[in-house]
C-alpha cells in the first residue's frame, strides 16, 4: 500500500474554507496553515478583550474539515444578533473557551478539532501574538488587519512595505508539514489580509522555498477594489514568488467559466473585477496555469446564520470542481493530460 | 428481558447534576424535568437581551448525563471572566444559539443532547416563558428567582403564595414521562428556586398525584438561611406534598453522616444549618425515611472553572450514593432490606 499523500494548504478566511471542504472528500493528509492576523469583528472584541489568539480564521478551517453534524457546524458558524453578544459568531467563543482551559491556542485547536472530528489537522501559522502592519509610500502607516481591509489608498498610493509587529516565529508543527508536503496548495483568499500574512511569518517562506513539493497558487476570481484592483494572475503568482524568495510556485489553477453577466456587473459596481488572465508564450512564465472551469452555481453553504460570509460569496469557487483539479495536478504532474481531462 | 425502569427527576441547578451524574451508571431510562424559572447571572442576562429561555439548569443537567469527552464537558461550565463576555457560562451560550437556530428551546436541547451524547433526556417543565413570584404575608411582592434566591425576609415574614407569572402549562413530554415513571424523584436542590417552581406549573402536580411510580423525595443536607433555615425533613416534605395535592409522598433519603465539625462551623457562621430529623413513630408519618451514609467526601467536580457552583459545593451529595440508595428502593421496595444494606 502506497502512502496518502501530504497536501498542505496555506490562507486563511472563506478560500480556505472552499477549498478545504472539497479536499476533503480525497484519501489525503491535509494540513492547513491558518493566517492569524485578523483583528476584525467578533474576533478583534475576542483578542482585546480576553486577550486570546484570533479565531476567526481557523474556525473556518475546522468548520469545512469537519465530519460532525450539519447542526453542529451551522453553531459554530452561528451568530448572535442582539445584546451584548451581537456579532460574535459562536464558533469564536468555543475556540477562546478552549484556548483559556487548555492554557494555550493550538492545545485548544485540537481539542477543538476532536469535538468536530475534523478530518485533517488545523494548524495557527504562529503561536505568536502579533499584529499586521503595511506602510505605503506616501509614508501612511497602516495597523492592524482591519484596518488595512477597509484602506482605500493601497493600490493608489502603492505598498512599500507590509510586515508583522512585533515580529513572529512559524508554528514548529507548520514549518514539519511544509517539510513532508507532497503538495503545498495557496489560496484562494483575501490577497493581502488572508494570504500574504502567512509569508510574513518568519520561516514559512524559508520552509517553502526548501521544501520538494509541487507549489500550486489558486488564483482569486475576482480583485478587491483599491487593493488587487488592476492585478493579473501573474501580478499575484510574483508578489508571492518574491515573499517567498524564489520562482517556486509551479502551477496555477485559474477560472475560465464566465458568471452571468448581470452577476459580473453587480460586482463591477462595486468595483470588484474579474481577475485577467492574458495568454503569454509558455516560455514566459515558469509556472503553468491550469484552466478549468472553476466556478460554482450552488448556494453559498452554511451563510444562512453567518451573515458576515453571506455578502460576497456569489462568485466564488466550487469546492468540488477545485479540489478535483488540484488531485489531478498532484497525481498526474503532467499538464496536457490535466487540461484535456478538464476542459 | 425485562426493560429497563423509567426514572423521572425533577429539580434544577446544582442538586440535580449530583443526582443525575451518579443514575446515570445504572441501566435506567433517565428522563429528567428541570425547572425553568432562573432569571439570574448568565442566563438572565441571555434572557433579557436575546429573548431566550433560561438555559442555566438544564445546561447542568446536560452535563451531568453527558457520556462525552471531559473537556467537552469542562467547557460547557466555563465562565468567561473577562470584557462583554465576563460571567457568561459557554453552555449557556452553546444552548442559546442551539435555541436560535432550531427555532425553540426544547428542540434545541435535543440537538444539545446529541451533541454532548446524552445519556437520557433533559426535559424542560414548561416551554413558556414565565417567571417566579413570590407574595409575603406583609405584602412585599418577590419578583424573579434571583430577587428571591436573595431575599432576607421569607421565613421571617412567611410566604402568602408563589406562582408563576404568566401561568405556565407543563411540557407534554414532561407529563408523558411522570405517567410512564416507576421512580419519580425529588431534589436536592434550593428549595424555593429550583425544587417548588416544576410544581408551580400546571399539569405537573397532577400528574404526579395520578402516576402509579415510586415518589422519593431527596431531603437537602443544609438549610437556606433566610428561606428553610428552620426546616426539619417533615416540613420539606409536607411543603411538597401540599404542592402535589395528596400525600404522594412514599420515601425520603436522609443523610446521617456527619461532616467535619469544622466544615459545619465554617457553614453555620453563614447560617446555613443543617437539616435537622427527629424520630417519630413510624405510624406519624406517611413515608419512609431511610437514612444513610449520602455525604460527599470528594472534591466537588467541574468546579475549577464554574466559579459559581463552586462556592456552595464542599457539604454536599455523593453521587454515586445517592444513586445507590435510591436503585436500592426502585429494586427491593422494603424498608427494612434498604436499611440493612445500607448502613
Amino acid at each position: 500500500m502506497t502512502r496518502n499523500k501530504n497536501v498542505v494548504t496555506i490562507g486563511g478566511g472563506t478560500g480556505s474554507f472552499t477549498l478545504l471542504f472539497g479536499l476533503k472528500k480525497y484519501p489525503v493528509n491535509i494540513s492547513t496553515i491558518v493566517s492569524m492576523a485578523d483583528d476584525g469583528g467578533s474576533t478583534g472584541v475576542l483578542r482585546d478583550e480576553l486577550g486570546v489568539l484570533p479565531p476567526g480564521d481557523v474556525r473556518q478551517c475546522l468548520v469545512a474539515l469537519s465530519d460532525s453534524s450539519e447542526n453542529l457546524r451551522e453553531l459554530m458558524n452561528y451568530r448572535f444578533a442582539e445584546g451584548g453578544l451581537k456579532g460574535h459568531s459562536f464558533g469564536n467563543l468555543f475556540l477562546s473557551a478552549l484556548e483559556k482551559i487548555n492554557g494555550g491556542f493550538s492545545k485548544g485547536v485540537e481539542e477543538a478539532a476532536k469535538i468536530l472530528d475534523v478530518r485533517g489537522e488545523v494548524i495557527p501559522v504562529t503561536e505568536q501574538d502579533t499584529n499586521l502592519h503595511m506602510l505605503l509610500k506616501n509614508g501612511k502607516l497602516l495597523t492592524g488587519q482591519e484596518e488595512i481591509n477597509h484602506d482605500a489608498d493601497i493600490e493608489k498610493i502603492g505598498m512599500a512595505k507590509n510586515y508583522l509587529k512585533p515580529k513572529a516565529k512559524a508554528n514548529k508543527k507548520a514549518l514539519q508539514r511544509i517539510r513532508e508536503a507532497d503538495m503545498i496548495v495557496i489560496g484562494p483568499g483575501n490577497h493581502y489580509c488572508s494570504i500574504v500574512p502567512n509569508f510574513l511569518v518568519s520561516g514559512i517562506p524559508e520552509g517553502i522555498k526548501k521544501s520538494k513539493a509541487i507549489v500550486v497558487c489558486n488564483c482569486n476570481l475576482v480583485n478587491k477594489p483599491w487593493h488587487t484592483e488592476k492585478f493579473s494572475l501573474d501580478d499575484y503568482v510574483s508578489q508571492i514568488n518574491k515573499l517567498i524568495g524564489a520562482e517556486r510556485i509551479d502551477y496555477v489553477t485559474f477560472n475560465i467559466q464566465q458568471p452571468g453577466e448581470k452577476l459580473i456587473k453587480k460586482y463591477e459596481d462595486k468595483r470588484e473585477l474579474l481577475v485577467d488572465f492574458q495568454e503569454k508564450k509558455k516560455s514566459k512564465r515558469k509556472y503553468r496555469v491550469i484552466q478549468a472551469d472553476l466556478l460554482s452555481d450552488k448556494k453559498p453553504k452554511f451563510s444562512s446564520s453567518d451573515v458576515l460570509a453571506g455578502h460576497r460569496s456569489f462568485i466564488r469557487h466550487d469546492s468540488d470542481k477545485l479540489a478535483k483539479v488540484l488531485m489531478l495536478i498532484m497525481e498526474m504532474g503532467d499538464y496536457e493530460n490535466i487540461i484535456k481531462k478538464i476542459i
